[in-house]
């Protein structure tokens, strides 16, 4: 995550081969995670890893970023209070998604889903194109499609 | 990471649907991430963003991972033993581009560097296109460009 955003940084500065690199270490350390994590014995089958996702997503959206924004308010952090509440929301949009997924996996189809857009910005999620993102108003050019 | 990793997964058990919603979301948490490091006032200027970044893998290769080594070697654990290996080894790698990067940026230059290909099997990392991987012997199919 650091690495990407370093690598976002050192393009707006002009250095594109930094931003490669940052870029290229970024997947390095993917690999080790996927590595670590498989001696884990934490990689399961789809149904159960998105109940994995599930959990993590409502912890964060009921405990952690309450918790989180609790402490933000307190000390007058705007910026960490705005960046909080996006994200909380977002969070829950993803568990159903999650849930979505896993009802259909469960069921050993795919999850019927079109093209996702995630805006850059806070991360709005849509599964049509939409013109402007309703919570920024950024507009389509930054939503990235998957 | 762990979205990525899920990924993966969904992949291999043909759910391509449940793919790309893992993919996409992995983005919006790393929107999230980049946020929330933002309001931690965590992104500096590139030069300073290397260092950190020097700082990370020299400490991890330096003392994580002999500390999450040892732990391993007592417990017998050899996958974590050959995982946390190929890992170090590539953390000092990561710290010596890093290093050469920081002083052309330094230098107000950009770093010169051709394609980087990195493993994705243990994440052997070269700046020329190699037939195969000399740590763990993968094709060139295994490797990616960046």
């Amino acid at each position: 995550m650091k690495y990407l955003i370093f690598a976002n940084r050192a393009r707006k500065e002009g250095f594109e081969n930094v931003e490669r690199l940052f870029e290229a270490i970024a997947f390095a350390e993917f690999v080790h995670a996927r590595n670590h994590f498989e001696a884990l014995g934490s990689v399961k089958d789809t149904a159960e890893n998105l109940q994995v996702a599930i959990d993590g997503e409502d912890w964060e959206s009921e405990e952690m970023y309450p918790a989180y924004r609790a402490v933000a308010e307190l000390q007058n952090e705007s910026m960490a209070i705005r960046s909080i509440d996006f994200a909380l929301q977002a969070e829950k949009f993803h568990s159903e998604f999650y849930a979505r997924a896993k009802r259909a996996v469960e069921s050993g189809r795919d999850i019927e889903i079109g093209e996702i857009y995630i805006c850059e910005v806070y991360s709005y999620m849509a599964d049509l194109k939409v013109e402007r993102c309703p919570v920024c108003g950024a507009g389509s050019e930054r939503f990235r499609k998957f």
